[in-house]
């Protein structure tokens, strides 16, 4: 470090120095000028890797599917100005997601702010709340202790990002000129100490670790004795935090004991297509165990109330089943490693802020010392392995013209997505239809598919360069299932493909509009509904593939799963488009849910 | 009102109702499901037009471009989650560049916030201070305190996007369901009075005025005394604020006041592309007026200091303009209507906090009471006048193959753009290079060209949607001349074209990325400069052409001026693609400059 060329090189080194040195592996770079001296730190680091982007917003949502995929925190850099609020939906998403973040945000130097000066806007804070940390870099000198600090903030910060929720941060970094790796002589005295060795410290110049949230062992004891007496017990898992993904996996949640303790319970689990339950290897000897249900947005309305839950992970995706946990008076226990509140309908008894696979562990140990489990009443579990059943034969069964249109159903290609992919496999589902369809349409299997979604805000923008970056990080074929407004939304999004050499099979559901309005009341007042909800827009995205150098197909739903089985064995990006009747697949939706429903 | 079908439905309308008595003329929506009670009520309002927009930052950028245009707010409707967020850099725009702009985006009802419940994020001062006003609006409820609250709220909102100074305001307004007009019967008591009339008002619930910025006598006759005894006295007219464009001109700068201002003390004017001073008909009479400068850029360094500095508007575009006054020890009075600080040199001596023509009027007051002018040094404004001819006479005359390169110039296509537009026209030009060619090759002209640039933060982000915002506020022909990053960036703006009804001439140049770091000193950090910084992206545009539906061609630069005189001249949306290499461009502009001060 005794070697930069002037102060705000020195600086940018020692940042980029210390987060590598704290694990960093990716960053996330637009062009800027003001940004120079963080830019070129990162491109010279040989342990971080740099994606390239050109639009500020698509580059945050492409960090943010990285954390998402690994739960590992990426970084992010732009320049000053609008730049930085580009990220703020992908800040958002990632705050209420818990995905880890780093965002760096050059500035100018405090005495250009609030001044006229060009393309300098109020950054301080500019995220509110939705950052677990804010913090302002000390301006760049060769001062011991601004060094010291400047190297304990970034290692605090990376840190912070997988916290416990797991988050972004929000480093604003104000640099001088010359920005370049200019030499300016003299700034940077010869006794200056720029690296922890040079400080007497090896390795990083903070190490950070955090502890575990663990249970009371007396919280344990309650769970185990309410699910042991319960005539109705259920397991919830809601969409998971990206914690599980990490190479840690003990903060995450464990699939092997949430079936062991579902098993020693005789309960159900009600597995979200994002909890890491509906898919996965402990599902593989189906006989063993519990039932794990995908199919409850159809039936789950039609069975008894459960007495107890056991809850983890966020607000489950199906309205149903909330609106079925929500009428029951069953004791709720919500675990959350955070001791957040995810739900919604306000039904959860028992908040337990500790980790969930700690709180199941416990749980069980103390399910061991015990006596043993009542008989269960009315054959409960077996009703949602019935119910299940009949759900999967219904809507995986031949269309039945006498109750149904025979119009192609979006839902089908969701099945056949999940039914058909490889294993392994990394899915991104986006939201609006694709996640609802996702839910009901995706069969638990047996297969290490890792099933991702935007849930936190629920937005329908940055979806492809969520999952572009989400397919960055992992040699798991890349598929996207994606809506047609979402698809122009983050039409830039598609130039990671190239430059960020990321293949992946994208399936395009296009019903001309917003599909997801067939389903609300508002269908009925047309106008506006039409012009103002619906929103057709008669895009042929043919062109798009031609402007980012994608396989482009207009497929016929017929023959969906040949095309896509040999999508996601081959290289390259393909388009695989769809076209859809909204409406027509929401009453053939209806007309599905109904039948299983008449049948039970 | 006493009509409602519900509350969520009453309330929309109540709004509504009063933004429109206030004058609110349009409103561009995002559709989605929380605001449904927002836009129906917008859409079934016979008095506000409704533009229709499926990218929120697009569709913000669109409504900065209206109020850019026009001075007057146009209403921004999005729903809750991440879709306020895309919001964030128009807003951030419309603050630093005073332009008004009405935010509202809907929300849950407080007892759904941070629970857990989809798409909701906390919303409350999302953008920070970057707004004039933030305000909750109350629950939707039936009473009357509430209603009149209501009503008063929105036309305090109203009146303060174009106060002093004009920007944006945010209401955040929460909604209950049912969100559409369905009936709930008994929710509104028939005796509700929910009109202006039904409260025995007539028109809006709430008139509001505001006063204007008066200067003080003193300040005007030290401004005159000044000016009249300065050896080298000078005006300098920034980047303008978008009250200029309203219908109510006496709150902006008129360019013949300042024309005989200038005359009066024979001060050159230095006039700044977006000044409203480098075009326009006060330009018609050039024998009899004082010079307007438009070529400064090049040559204002080889003239001697200004003694007496006269300046409005923002801090000018030109570098060497902003070094030149900084460099110069004279007495520099600034002038801005909101008293702020927007001149990021510190060199101004005096900041008057008054609008600009209110104080040149009284200037002009006492000059007309005193006993003249003493003679100018040094033929002050002469030497204006020539370096001014020499700098058109070089950058509009022949390539010099001696000193210069003959690669196409981007300039050259920036000087056509200006002086073959029809009269009247409105030209946006994106930031980055275009903006500082126009600066450079925009040469004064006696025709009523409205310059328009996204120069409050000088993102290249939403520079397309701004422009087709702008376009669609005027039956002017509308010329957007945009580089190939700021292109990209906003393609989704492009879809307002077709859905806003929106004609322009398109003018990308291309130079394969960011052409503007070639003027850097990365330039000579090869790497990281090719990956990082100029960032080539190989896209092929037209296909984005045939996406949009628009005509795209990619012309020759020596082509150029046909095409554009035919374009501007035709229905449609034509897009005139032209290639360039930025560093060749660069160099000879570069010669340009050398030629121009050799010449001094």
């Amino acid at each position: 470090m005794t070697g930069a060329p002037n102060e705000s090189t020195l600086w940018a080194r020692m940042l980029v120095d210390e987060l590598a040195a704290g694990g960093l592996e990716a960053v996330c770079i637009a062009p800027g000028s003001r940004s120079t001296p963080l830019t070129v730190a990162f491109a010279r680091h040989p342990d971080i890797e740099v994606f390239s982007h050109l639009d500020e917003r698509s580059a945050a949502f492409f960090a943010l599917g990285r954390g998402r995929r690994t739960g590992e925190p990426t970084a992010l850099v732009c320049t000053s100005g609008t730049a930085a609020a580009n990220f703020h939906p992908a800040v958002i998403e990632a705050n209420q997601a818990r995905v880890p973040l780093l965002v760096l945000t050059a500035d100018r130097p405090p005495e250009l702010r609030d001044s006229g000066a060009n393309q300098t806007v109020d950054q301080v804070k500019l995220y509110g709340d939705a950052v677990r940390w804010y913090a302002e870099l000390p301006e760049p000198r060769a001062e011991r202790r601004r060094a010291r600090s400047l190297r304990t903030t970034a290692a605090r910060a990376l840190a912070t990002t997988t916290g416990t929720p797991a988050g972004p941060v929000h480093l604003n970094c104000p640099f001088q000129k010359p920005l370049e790796p200019t030499k300016v002589s003299e700034s940077i005295p010869q006794s200056f100490a720029g690296t922890p060795a040079e400080s007497g410290r090896d390795g990083p110049y903070v190490r950070t670790t955090q502890g575990r949230m663990t249970p009371d062992l007396a919280d344990c004891q309650t769970i185990a004795r309410e699910l042991e007496s319960a005539a109705r017990p259920l397991v919830v898992a809601g969409p998971t935090d990206p914690a599980n993904f990490s190479s840690d996996d003990s903060r995450g949640v464990d699939p092997a004991v949430v079936m062991t303790l579902a098993r020693a319970v005789d309960a159900p689990v009600l597995a979200d297509p994002l909890s890491g339950l509906r898919f996965g290897s402990h599902l593989e000897d189906s006989n063993d165990g519990p039932t794990v249900c995908g199919g409850y947005d159809t039936y789950v309305k039609t069975l008894p109330a459960p007495d107890v839950v056991l809850r983890f992970g966020a607000s489950p995706t199906s309205k149903p089943l909330r609106q079925y946990l929500a009428d029951s008076s069953a004791r709720q226990f919500l675990v959350d490693p955070a001791a957040e509140w995810r739900e919604a309908t306000f039904a959860a008894t028992d908040l337990i802020g500790a980790e969930p696979t700690a709180v199941f562990d416990g749980v069980l140990e103390e399910l061991a010392n015990s006596a043993g489990r009542e008989t269960t009443e009315e054959a409960w579990p077996e009703r949602f392995a019935t119910a299940e059943q009949t759900h999967w034969r219904v809507h995986e069964g031949p269309v039945d013209p006498g109750s149904e249109t025979t119009e192609p159903l979006e839902g089908s290609i969701l099945s056949t997505v999940f039914s058909d992919a490889p294993d392994p496999a990394s899915i991104f589902v986006s939201n609006s239809m694709p996640i609802r369809d996702a839910d009901r349409f995706g069969r638990p299997r047996a297969a290490a598919l890792t099933v991702l979604a935007n849930r936190g805000a629920s937005g329908i923008d940055g979806i492809t360069s969520t999952a572009l970056g989400a397919g960055s990080a992992t040699e798991d074929p890349l598929v996207l299932v994606t809506g047609d407004l979402a698809f122009y939304h983050d039409s830039n999004g598609l130039l990671a493909i190239e430059r960020c050499d990321v293949d992946a099979t994208i399936v395009v559901l296009d019903n001309d509009g917003g599909g997801i309005f067939h389903m609300l009341p508002i269908e009925e007042f047309d106008p506006p509904f039409t012009d103002q909800f619906k929103t057709p827009h008669g895009l042929e995205f043919e062109p798009l593939g031609e402007l980012y150098g994608l396989e482009f197909e207009t497929v016929d739903p017929e023959n969906f799963a040949a095309r896509y089985r040999e999508s996601v064995r081959s290289e390259g990006t393909q388009v695989l488009h769809l076209e859809f009747d909204a409406e027509a697949s929401h009453r053939r939706r209806e007309a599905l849910a109904e039948r299983v429903r008449d049948r039970l």
